[in-house]
């Protein structure tokens, strides 16, 4: 292991595609893709990373990386939706992070061209892409994962629970 | 579903912390968490995001997103390490894409004061960090995912998998 060097201060991205959703408001929005059940969304990737799609129609589910483009400050210490109490914002899933970028696990039903159609949209339409990976079965499961003090709620909540305002 | 917007070609993100692993270079790196086994590493998260970690200690299992900084270009068409065939970049995690932005499922070891001690390194020493979500056991697992091409390769091939200098 060794020191740490100097290094930049921020990244810049580029955005690769949109994203369109039912979603036009923050309010009322599934908090996850698991609470998203089978609200369809679509990606549609820029152009010029046309050839950048192949062969991915052959994975169930893919990972969305994407920016909270209407997040414009962030808070270190969040209430999630689904608890009552504080935790650092880096122990939850809000949006309201130093680096406001989302990921999401969605179920890919088809790709026409540049458009990937998929279940389980749990961001705002017109949200800006950054990146499409395949998940991995082999790779991104962790079945025996300890998940601190989401453990502690009832395993249905993220089913139930909506976002409200807290966020914006 | 609406139709998209105009939107930046490009986002800007703060690092937060730098990961510092035993890797210096990219010649026989494990590919993945999965196949960095007990490899040790550390992220350094900058002292102004200290309170984010607030019961960050709870999980088990974190995700880093970090930018894969030693990446100057990108290819639409990849020969991944655990393939003999090309495809889409989306379709694979190699590094060499449009927004270079790496994610990792580690195993978290220790958390003291602003550096998490964590298992399964699998990124470059000095590499920046742009955030920390716990893993959720609840949200993030789909275990019967169909993993497209990969899903035809031996099981085990990502533990004895390691990479070489065709991304460099």
């Amino acid at each position: 292991m060794h020191s740490t060097k100097k290094t930049n201060k921020s990244v810049t991205l580029p955005i690769i595609g949109i994203i369109s959703t039912p979603h036009e408001t923050i309010q009322d929005m599934p908090i996850q893709p698991s609470g998203a059940g089978n609200i369809e969304g679509a990606a549609i990737v820029f152009s010029k990373y046309l050839d950048g799609l192949k062969d991915l129609d052959g994975f169930s589910h893919i990972i969305l990386l994407y920016h909270l483009h209407k997040v414009n400050d962030y808070k270190l210490a969040v209430t999630p939706f689904m608890d009552d109490h504080e935790h650092g914002v880096f122990a939850t899933r809000s949006p309201i992070r130093p680096a406001p970028i989302g990921i999401s696990i969605v179920r890919l039903m088809k790709i026409e061209n540049a458009t990937l159609f998929f279940e389980g949209a749990d961001m705002l339409d017109g949200t800006p892409l950054i990146d499409i990976k395949p998940f991995m079965r082999q790779f991104d499961n962790r079945p025996h994962a300890i998940s601190g003090w989401l453990d502690a709620q009832e395993e249905d909540l993220v089913m139930r629970t909506r976002s409200d305002s807290r966020f914006t």
